[in-house]
């Protein structure tokens, strides 16, 4: 009993560490994807993410989302923190979609919120203490570790936050679409390999137990399979970059592979290697589809975030109940879809609300002059990289 | 009972590895912070310390620290490793301190009497076997993972090593005090990130056992106390950075999320959540009075490692005293304020001789010329970022 | 018996996520060798082998080694992916010393080639199904973690692969060595650690059982020992260095840290302390005296890669003959030779023949004027640090 007891606690630990990771994984892909002058900005809302969503969540979100800290099968601390260690997550993916125009302090508000009461309710209704279980509106989808609890809540939140805020200044000029290069490429594969490792925690460490030898198989393909999503996007998302532009264009690849993984994460637990593999390789192509897409319909997006989280997080959590319809009794693509779409109207509709309450009180844009001359000067009052000399 | 062993070897082996990330963690928190001409520099001496810091531990220190090699409860390998991973990060607080003005081989020269005798002589009388046990100079503190030990240690030979080497040529002249701004954002972000994490090994391991129900909750608590110092320091930091200059400095962000960290290093295991916000949440704001503070009195500090390190390594094992009296027999103010007095009076009389004696063989000051110039000219041979043309 | 079975799965898991670090890690470290207009193309090369090299021996090499997929002692998910991590280190190995000319296409199509046939060939006969036991080809080296296996035989397809491909552009004229500096010395750094880091996972998830006291001494003595030999390869090729050129060249002190990681590969569970630290102050000294060999014969490898492990390799699988000759009944200095010998022959003829072939087909070579103009342009499509004014 002790010995489940320590190893699981061990085991959360372990993956606790690599969710982690994932902190200055999103902070080196969004670093390297945007332009110098906006570096420091956006590391600076990487970092508050991680200090105030946290905080948040563990002085007042948890409980919304569990009730009373407690945990029979390893130390709660432990238990815990895990939960603190996804709350941020949704966040990033929601901030990096805004990069390069939105003001770090009404950002901060948005953190307090979402990461105090938006998310935890979410969490509440998905894995936790379920307020609304035995109503018409009760969730009983299959979502091992957050396609759509972490990733499309992130996506829809960005996606409120993108038609209050607006697009970056020119970004979008007489109808035409201007390229704005990434600034620095070995960050944003740095940042996408740390997210890529950071993952087999998320999703290993949502298993919950490794201390038998049916969780230890279940851990361990768990992680088998959310690699092999990865990987498949990777290469889905080359080929078609390849095919289409006789180029090998690296960002797309990586969001590709972390379109994988964000598809696979609602249930790779069920899956076999094939299953995986599909689920993967589709991933790959819809953010390679969806990217000109969003850019068609005016959605600025420097990142690539809601290709890679919103549609995958969507893609993911359907998958579920098309792959795996007959693993567990109640798994149906009904249940999937109705899950995805109740919280995509709750998250939606509760985050432009609180989006747009606060940018009447403090402005979510920065000015076009601001924007002009870098967030960096006027929000953190230092350059990223102050010696080199910049040719564009 | 072998169970016990392995589990508690494997964890060791798991904090061993978050703690060698340090070692990346400090040499890309200090290249980011210092100035180009002087990364490749900075670089070689981290990369030298963990090298010599390590073997001159391994082949000397440990056994006037610990004496025999031995260990009942895990692999004396583990054992062995966990130590000599403590070793580098006494150096590297105080090397990082005198950066872009000492030279390599007097620094080497330095790391191997502090890596060989003089932490081996600290960690003798408080985590080891104690020589002066029984006597008026016996320490009864309690200091888990060595804010004193590892931290104020370090900050008390960078003390006296910057007294010896002095200020950068050009820091402070006719009275002004020149900004010299940091180079490399991205690499301050990771650094201080790889850092935070290698925390979680360092002050989780120290715990020593997880193999029971008690230990796997005393190390889980460590662990998220650890992170709650952490966010707290990032977070009142932030809050002193904005009210005082309506900006964000994400690096003095970084360095209270730092001095958290080591605030809180002393006593993880015994803290409340909210006494861990309280001292993590302190040791943000004296990493934002102390900055300026040795500014003042003209003791040049390129990366604020005496405002981390030295002023929350103090803070921390007071702050035992203060919040957990109670919590064992023996903890009191009195005792914690005795451990640092005298380990400081140790570490900077013994850690002044020597580098002063060093000084008079071997220049540890780069010339005038060298510091124009920049060191890795001089020292390495070779620039860190050649082609990039500097506009500074 | 679940106890056991629960640890080595969860041992594996964690080593698993050290090995995939060395995928950033050979990035980053490959990225900062080479001319910035070089990053992007250099780095798309290293995320193409992380999934089609996987892919390849996902789908095909698995089997082609080890046969049907089980595990008896862990969960067999876990013993696949242990598996899966390696095939691409050896292949990272081949295309970072043919950086800066070679097309990702072809490498491409030989990374399949090599992870689906070549590579499980060389694990069938060593560490797998063994088809060509009791004949008078059987192998009866000892290597435990791939001296041999992975780090010989990537060096000897990379060797291959230089004669092929031939040297690049204006690296050498008239019988002058043109010297191209590494372009992001801190990115060089970063990724040296991650691979030292990556290693405790390499070589002491080889060891392959972590859940007895027996084995758990064996894992923590063989991480022991790899770190000793890694910190003793940077002693030796930092003092060849400043004895040499009265200067600190960071770059080669961390290529003799991993030519002393490579050396211990083979027998790390083998050696006393001392013998490890011998092992890699040889394994440093090689570098130093192998990168100018090299150069010498126009062998034009811009990473070291032919040094550090061609050479090393060699050395680390021939020193278990000599240093550990006693320790298990079989090894012998012959025995040794004998695997040495045959992996290369079978190697290199093999590599050679399917990169001529391939050669044949779609040219590997860039392009003089593509060379000129860096492959970022003709491979990728981007710059890896477009708005950086370049001085060269």
């Amino acid at each position: 009993m002790d010995t489940a007891y320590v190893i699981d606690t061990l085991f959360t630990l372990f993956s606790i560490t690599l969710i982690i990771l994932m902190v200055p994984g999103f902070a080196m892909l969004e670093a390297g994807l945007v332009r110098t002058k906006n570096v420091s900005s956006v590391l600076t809302v990487n970092i508050m993410i991680y200090a105030v969503a946290s905080m948040a969540f563990i002085l007042i979100g948890y409980s919304l989302a569990f009730g009373e800290l407690q945990s029979a099968t390893m130390s709660k601390w432990a238990f815990f923190m895990f939960q603190m260690a996804f709350v941020g997550k949704a966040i990033n993916i929601m901030s990096g979609g805004v990069g390069e125009r939105a003001k770090l302090l009404p950002l901060a508000l948005f953190t307090l919120i979402m990461g105090g009461i938006i998310y935890p309710l979410v969490v509440n209704i998905s894995w936790g203490m379920d307020w609304i279980k035995d109503t018409v509106f009760d969730l009983n989808m299959v979502d091992l570790a957050g396609s759509t609890v972490i990733h499309s809540t992130g996506g829809w939140a960005l996606l409120a936050a993108i038609l209050v805020i607006g697009s970056r200044k020119g970004r979008y000029v007489n109808n035409q679409i201007r390229v704005i290069p990434a600034s620095n490429i070995p960050l944003v594969v740095l940042g996408a390999m740390l997210l890529w490792i950071g993952w087999f925690g998320f999703n290993g460490g949502s298993v919950g137990s490794i201390s038998t030898k049916e969780g230890a198989d279940s851990v361990a393909l768990t992680i088998f399979n959310t690699n092999i999503a990865g990987l498949a996007g990777a290469i889905s998302a080359g080929i078609v970059t390849y095919t289409r532009y006789k180029l090998f264009d690296i960002t797309m690849i990586l969001n590709g592979a972390l379109g994988g993984l964000v598809a696979i994460t609602a249930g790779p637990h069920l899956y076999t290697l094939y299953d995986s593999l599909l689920i993967g390789l589709i991933g790959g192509v819809l953010v390679m589809v969806a990217v000109p897409l969003f850019d068609r319909f005016r959605i600025d997006d420097p990142v690539g975030a809601l290709s890679v989280h919103l549609i995958n997080g969507i893609w993911g959590t359907l998958a579920v109940g098309i792959f795996a319809a007959n693993a567990a009794e109640g798994i149906t693509f009904f249940n999937q879809l109705k899950g995805v779409v109740e919280i995509a109207v709750f998250v939606f509709t509760v985050s432009f609300a609180v989006i747009y309450a606060i940018n009447k009180v403090i402005a979510f844009r920065a000015t076009d002059e601001e924007q002009q001359q870098g967030l960096d000067v006027s929000e953190c009052g230092l350059e990223a990289y102050p010696e080199f000399k910049r040719a564009i």
